[in-house]
């Protein structure tokens, strides 16, 4: 049978560091397939990546080994992790990176608002965690610096080829795990939410979620501009296209340039979404299914 | 017998879509070699992601299968195709991005001028095509923003596990292609064409063709600004170098520096080859074979 | 037994140039495992890829074909290599980009200073290279400005399914090298260096040594701006943090932004380390060993 696939998602951009983490992979493991999720998370931006890493998850082969690193308390106390799912395996720092693995249901246990703050939550029962602890899956000497490719991407090697989750170190009953990413709903219906990753076309990507949205029309204001109606595709609408994005969020593109750069938002500026009454819906855009 | 490779190009970039769709690509055929063309064509750039992908089909491992996703029309009626050549096959939007599978002489038919406007054409004897409709083998639910990965990455890991192109879908006899990049000869032997990609290095890459060139000297004007001579390698010349670039067509770079920023060109300036007579062709540098 | 490893350094960046490399290599040798080191040198950089391959030398894993390409003398009369220690096989320029394959001792030889110019020097021993000349494994026909797709990818392949060494071309004895990266000593203790890269999050990797620092404390000065003290980890020192880095050269981050920017410096910029008076020692932030 083939190696699982290993997954890889850092903020290490295009430079060495990457390559250096798949030297080490291919030289424990070559048969290893490795293949890359991003390595363009903003640098140090954990709550990001862990929103990016979160999208791709439902995508990943059966048994896949992820390794996510965007670690700015690398060398610190901070804790290092790998979580076993039933289906996937995580490996990482202990920052809320991992989030993702864990259902909507169980990181709503984790805080009760949109917080940008990972907080401390058990293990479901069917994932297992072990805090990364025996040296002798890392490669020596281990720089304080470059955990990914002195401890992540070997101890990663060494699960492929089948070393048990257990021999990695002790077990650990609780992980960081930021809240859901979900708008909250105030009195008056109004959904409160951020932008929480801007892609490469520029197309603003928010925390409101398409199973939140009013069914009625609604008025959506992203740093401090309005907009209206929900498309089904980019060409629809004369200029900015509100529509449902590929992960499930609510998005914001502009036809044929940045979003981002005509209206002058960035990852974590407020979104509101305002439900309208139902004699006002008619106006802007027609709303699809 | 191994997999056949599966290439990709899009106008992704860095972030996480192109990750999905090779972690989509895994899930279906794990012992599938994926790689990658190019995901830096720039945004919505279907022409240039066209001209792109026809630089390195030359170069393709037989049987590759070539994913291509410049695809702004995604969701509309625009149609999505597998197309078989004796030798490769390509999958993507039906939006001329995948004009590069045909020689230029069937090209030649799409239309009289260096339009950058792709026309419907029939496909040749020796090519199959298919318009992708066997839901069978999309993922699902298929976003309407994201058929990379719900859609061209999936077909194209079914068909690298053996099934057959009937099976995706209806064929089609025709499909649209950009006219061959090719610059226009006047009457007096001036050859107009256009700046079509600029590289990393800030290099221009033109639509005028080695074998359009004059067999004597020639002034050449990108811009506005004008150049002569033709050179061999980067190291020859004071400045600007001219030189056939390793597609074939006419290049023009700055040593050391990037000749894009040094004369204020992008994708699309107008670039004029005007051969000089025999008497002025000593002038500039010497031309080489 | 899988084949060895090809692994790929370039300046090429994002566009097609790597995906053409990598399409010939897949020709040559389908089950060929290809892994990138960085394509993010910048263009035309040579001593600085050089050191960003030397730094990832030590994690390749055996047997691994290096294939490295930052060569603006493409197309002239600069030789092209493959090079064998007893652990792995280089492909490149004959231009000191391959300088990492060897040790500082046999690079001490090149050259007293540290200049940022190449010189010839012996062969160790213990590695063997040819001149590249034996066009049966060239691409045909091969272009003058794009060795790494008509050349060093190639050949790779061919040496990857066993063709061995010799057939590739003559043997040479001498091959360029760079001098160690290394800041030199003054009478008074002084080290004189320079930033040798800077890294994706804008840290200055220096050419001072770890194992050179002075023994008490030390004032660095990087493009006129002044630091003390030496951190382990990145959190540590209010805003910049002077550590070593996990090549083992001085490094200077600022804490959750980028140093580069922030003091104006980048690759070449001088770096002085002044050795403190023991009784001065304890200013700045505490040394860790």
């Amino acid at each position: 049978m083939a190696s699982p696939s290993i997954a890889l998602l850092t903020d290490f951009g295009a430079g060495i560091y990457v390559g250096a983490m798949k030297a080490v992979i291919l030289g424990i493991d070559p048969s290893a397939t490795v293949f890359d999720i991003t390595h363009d998370v903003p640098p140090q931006a954990v709550e990001e990546g862990a929103f990016l890493l979160a999208a791709v998850i439902p995508f990943l082969p059966p048994a896949c080994i992820c390794v996510a690193v965007v670690d700015p308390g690398v060398g610190t106390t901070r804790g290092a992790l790998a979580l076993q799912t039933p289906s996937l395996s995580f490996i990482g720092p202990d920052n809320g990176l991992l989030s993702g693995a864990f259902s909507d249901a169980q990181r709503s246990a984790a805080a009760a608002t949109d917080a940008a703050e990972p907080a401390p939550m058990p293990l479901p029962p069917a994932a297992r965690a072990v805090r990364l602890s025996n040296t002798r899956y890392f490669r020596q000497p281990v720089s304080n610096t470059f955990h990914g490719r002195d401890i992540f991407a070997p101890v990663a090697a060494h699960l492929a080829t089948g070393v048990p989750l257990d021999s990695l170190g002790p077990s650990v009953d609780e992980v960081l795990v930021f809240p859901p990413w979900r708008a909250r709903a105030g009195p008056d219906g109004t959904l409160a939410g951020r932008v929480l990753s801007v892609d490469r076309f520029g197309n603003l990507v928010t925390s409101v979620r398409a199973s939140d949205l009013p069914s009625s029309g609604m008025t959506v204001e992203i740093a401090g501009q309005h907009f209206q109606g929900l498309s089904r595709t980019y060409q629809e609408g004369p200029e900015f296209v509100l529509y449902i994005g590929s992960s499930g969020y609510l998005e914001l593109a502009r036809r044929d340039a940045s979003a981002a750069e005509a209206i002058g938002a960035r990852q974590g500026a407020p979104v509101l979404v305002r439900p309208e009454a139902a004699e006002q819906g008619a106006s802007g855009q027609e709303r699809r299914p």
